[in-house]
């Protein structure tokens, strides 16, 4: 039997990192995931993500034949392959592509995680049909995509799509990239914990996060108590959804997608997360955008978009 | 002997309005402007403008014949030809093209005034070598026209480029288009008044800014009081180049332009007000951007780069 072509898709989080094997029709015929470790420098992370590939392919290999690696991560510079030192990891600048590329035959694809995510909405996802939207992914941090005229937005330098690392609040929290007040230290799992801490020095509390130290503070915890009608839990999404709702209304003004599609891990929060988000959003739109835009959150499972959209670039 | 073609280029503004009449070779061969009056209705307008139209085109007549008129007017819809209420206009919705195709049989085009001033920076000002770059028209508002890829950005429904109503101050100054704390309501000519009044009220301050009243306050006189060591004038210029250096630099980590072009009346004042734009900027740029990006001020007198994009509109 003829064996079938796969492309490793992979996308690097700041907590996990994904790597799916995909097949011609964009079916993930295998799906794999190891924790990024922040702390590490990249040469560790880049021996994990090896022995990954070639025990996966290995135990594909009476089926499948890999045909390239396309990687999603995160501050990728598109012109010229680096990672340029990410606020979430411990790596400086790195080029992922020549590294790799000392082990491998197969083709090496890089690209930003956000953009990747957008390629994947647009390939198998929401965005079929739109030239004009944005991708925005909640997880450890904040990333963003944004396809214009059916294009993803690059730049004149490859680094365009860093609306995490825009202000909100003036001097406002440290942020991982070196600057203050940037929307990523407020929304993101990371910003949802902080948010949690500084609300609970506001107001009366003696709920379950109460119980927990900030370094056993999960994002996903603060999610499962709000589901549970916790005061607090749920003035941090409210915090949240109006601090990223009044952020994206702005980027209307500037860009006039006809979409935002929203995913991470964040997202799983649902309906108590996108309310807030939707409702500030809505009201901070200039007149004329009023009810145009829609905000949708990813159909597909966490990581799927990034992984078929670097998938696609080997295409 | 032969009469020479002139496309008839008009920059409606808060303030003024500018008719240009310009040769094949984009020379401007007559200018001629009127106060725009915000106060009076559309229709007004329209009457005042093609008088003005028609006795140069008069005047001209024994050289030249006008064969189209290009129009570059605040919060243009470039799908459908209409003006969308306008915040320094008291004038609702109206197009222009419509009502002004019943009198003239040439071509009429209209475009938003700094998308048309990007054009005019692309065929003869500082961007003819630019394919990302973006055109900020400060006058007595703030207008942003936004180019990728070498092509005017307009958005999914026409309106992309609305710099001026993203928030600066959340909760902050109530703008013209109905929302609060936009970049508009305090960097702009009606911004830089609102500011003067705003820090005299907590400054000890007896200067000559302290003997006009805010009716008859213009920029200009901010500006030439700066330009004479006035404190508060010069704090003015600082509060406003620290506002929009911060907004500049969020806009670099969302679209990764090449260079910013800097116009309009208040550019004017000169240094006294870039060199707070530009080091406001650059101290909040993302690492990866600093240095790399030109903050400019075009090179052309004002309107002129408007007038001239609005008529290669025609070609």
């Amino acid at each position: 039997m003829d064996k079938q072509t796969v492309l490793v898709g992979v996308d690097i989080g700041g907590t996990n990192t994904e790597v799916g094997f995909v097949d011609e029709s964009g079916n993930v015929v295998k799906s794999t995931s190891f924790a990024t470790n922040a702390h590490d420098v990249a040469q560790k992370f880049l021996h994990k993500l090896k022995s990954t590939i070639d025990e996966e392919c290995a135990r594909l290999s009476d089926r499948y034949v890999c045909r390239g690696i396309g990687i999603a991560a995160p501050n990728v510079n598109y012109l010229n392959g680096t990672i340029e030192a990410p606020a979430n990891l411990n790596w400086g600048t790195v080029n992922l592509v020549e590294i790799l590329g000392d082990d491998y035959e197969q083709p090496i694809r890089i690209i930003n995680d956000a953009n990747a995510a957008a390629l994947g909405e647009m390939g198998f996802g929401l965005a079929q049909d739109m030239k004009n939207f944005i991708v925005i992914t909640l997880g450890t941090g904040l990333g963003s995509g944004i396809v214009i005229n059916g294009e993803i937005l690059h730049g004149s330098s490859g680094m365009a799509g860093e609306l995490g690392h825009t202000t909100v609040v003036v001097d406002g929290r440290q942020c991982g990239c070196g600057k203050t007040g940037c929307l990523e230290a407020y929304v993101s799992a990371n910003g949802i914990r902080r948010t949690t801490i500084e609300l609970m020095s506001q107001m009366p509390y003696d709920g379950v996060l109460a119980t927990v130290s900030f370094d056993k503070l999960t994002a996903k915890m603060v999610s499962d108590a709000a589901h549970k009608a916790d005061p607090l839990a749920l003035a941090v999404l409210e915090r949240t959804g109006s601090i990223l709702g009044r952020k994206l209304a702005d980027v209307v003004a500037c860009l006039d997608p006809e979409a935002f599609i929203l995913m991470g891990g964040v997202v799983n929060t649902g309906e108590l997360l996108l309310e807030p988000i939707r409702r500030h959003f809505e009201c901070h739109l200039l007149p004329v955008f009023r009810g145009k835009v829609a905000m949708l959150s990813s159909e597909m499972p966490a990581g799927r978009p990034a992984i078929l959209g670097a998938t696609m670039l080997l295409k």
